[in-house]
């Protein structure tokens, strides 16, 4: 199964494809990255467009999402949730079935413990798909792991 | 000037067609409706091919958007952003300008006084646009207020 992990985010959006298997294989990872001087409009379609070519190149059978919460910050909340809905429609658009998983499930799934630090995670996904290096950016690390975390609930 | 009002939402989300003119002119107006047990991205996508439909049929020269303030519930924040968020790439999409107005501007606009009521802002709609009753739903009404509010800008 091609799983697309997504780290959403408007400023810079993660994406990772892996094949799941005994041996997850990593199949293209990235960043989609948008400019502060762009307007949010601007930024969402460089988003939605970069989307639907990652979908046609790797052919993902199911989307995993990090899914964010916000008790604070009510602007990055909405602007991340502007970049989210952009990634939940390019799914449907694609009749794609859409995983959710929270930052604990995510450190769960891959360390087995929910309170793991970033660092402990990025290990994992380095470890899990045989890489040399632990993917950059962040939010590229990111998304693998939420591709990751899926193909074990799969 | 053919303008497009748009107030967000995920449930229910109005627009209004009007063409400015020292008598402006209703051309189309309504709502575009989900249903509460579909998956968010179903509606996301409902609401993306209904805004290209309304932009194909009216072929409108700019968006004007209701912008909406969240102190509080994070919840419904994040899922009007998304709406929100497929507004902003649809307009993008056809190089639409987007024009933002807060309630209080629209109030403002439209009767004078920045703390008016709901109603009152829709009698000036109606009032403005010379229609027999008050387009219904209030959606629709408040869609049709943002666009009046950006031809008294223009």
């Amino acid at each position: 199964m091609r799983i697309l992990g997504i780290d959403p985010g408007t400023g810079i959006l993660g994406f990772g494809v892996i094949d799941a298997g005994r041996q997850p294989k990593l199949v293209d990872a990235g960043v989609i990255r948008t400019r502060v001087h762009q307007a949010e409009s601007e930024r969402l379609l460089i988003i939605y467009n970069a989307l639907q070519e990652i979908v046609k190149d790797t052919k993902p059978q199911v989307v995993s999402v990090e899914k964010l919460f916000f008790s604070r910050n009510v602007t990055t909340a909405m602007s991340v949730s502007q970049a989210r809905g952009i990634v939940l429609l390019v799914a449907q658009q694609h009749g794609l079935p859409i995983a959710e998983y929270t930052p604990q499930q995510i450190k769960m799934a891959l360390t087995g413990y929910g309170k793991a630090d970033k660092k402990q995670v990025q290990e994992m996904v380095r470890l899990l798909l045989k890489l040399k290096d632990i993917p950059k950016p962040d939010d590229c690390a990111d998304a693998l792991a939420a591709a990751l975390t899926h193909s074990t609930q799969a």
